[in-house]
């Protein structure tokens, strides 16, 4: 997505060990006309999928995922980082290792929100090795509900978590897949 | 705001200890065309302030401020509940007391994002004992910005947060104000 790109290239900041900052657009402060671009290209690929809800997972999934539905006009969840006490009954779980924050965690959906009738796309703003992904894919196939895909904002192409996805035969649609990044000079390469 | 007022009470769960269950279309699940009825609402009743940017606190008020967002054309940023490798810099800091988690935690945002040319616009799902409203109006002080107002979903207004937050001057629109529940009959009692 070209858009998204030259958003990238424009305001996205390379820090050493492999960090890009997007902070200023896409996970802290959020553009929500980029957003609604977005939105629109996920739509124009999944069109066809007959999606009944979409799933991403707290907390800057939630933005895209939200400005994303209403192009499908269907409903959003989001998987919860830890069991609150808001959270009653029965709920699907999955253990995520988060590399950013150095943990892992549990992941949960109420049970009453996904199921064998649903068909669920997975949104998300970021894929890097996969373990949060590979846990919003578990919660999918525990609930017995057809997972259509993923939808992925920025995919860093020199981590594993692309192909692992897509190595279980997940359709993983990136928007911008980046193969190097260099935070001497700043320079981001992308997949063609 | 009927149509909400509606919706909490068809599909709004009363619990024991004054919780309110709307997790089937307003904080686990979310109900996209629903909100965009309440981003509307928002801006219908903010619309004359010149909002530059909308603040909410992750993660249940992310999808409902960035639908509004649209409505506003401005950007939304999201406090974040704890500090990340992913956040350098100088930070704007507040504490806040979540009494549904148990727990005191720190909220933070980014300097970069919050600046004295700002008319900031708050965001969240719920109002109840006001710690996490008191804790974003604290953000937007500290960072020079002037607060117009903050937009509220659901207020328990049985619990003290929207006196306390009204009576720091601060204009606070909520779209239902609950000011009775109860768990036996789970009967709703609207402000009128």
């Amino acid at each position: 997505m070209e858009l998204l790109k030259q958003r990238i290239m424009k305001d996205g900041l390379v820090k050493a060990g492999n960090v890009l900052k997007v902070d200023s657009f896409l996970n802290h402060q959020m553009d929500i006309a980029l957003f609604s671009e977005i939105g629109k290209e996920f739509y124009r690929r999944f069109m066809d999928c007959d999606v009944t809800k979409i799933l991403t997972i707290e907390a800057s999934g939630i933005g895209i995922a939200c400005v994303t539905a209403q192009f499908f006009h269907v409903p959003v969840v989001f998987a919860k980082k830890s069991q609150s006490k808001n959270i009653d009954g029965e709920v699907f779980t999955s253990r995520v290792e988060s590399f950013t924050h150095g943990r892992v965690y549990d992941i949960i959906v109420s049970k009453k929100f996904l199921g064998p009738d649903d068909r669920v796309l997975i949104i998300d703003d970021f894929l890097a090795k996969g373990s949060a992904l590979e846990g919003l894919c578990k919660l999918v196939q525990d609930s017995g509900a057809e997972l259509v895909g993923a939808g992925i904002v920025i995919e860093k192409g020199f981590q594993e978590g692309g192909k692992l996805i897509r190595g279980h035969g997940v359709r993983v649609e990136s928007l911008a897949i980046i193969d190097r990044m260099d935070d001497v000079t700043g320079e981001i390469f992308f997949r063609p």
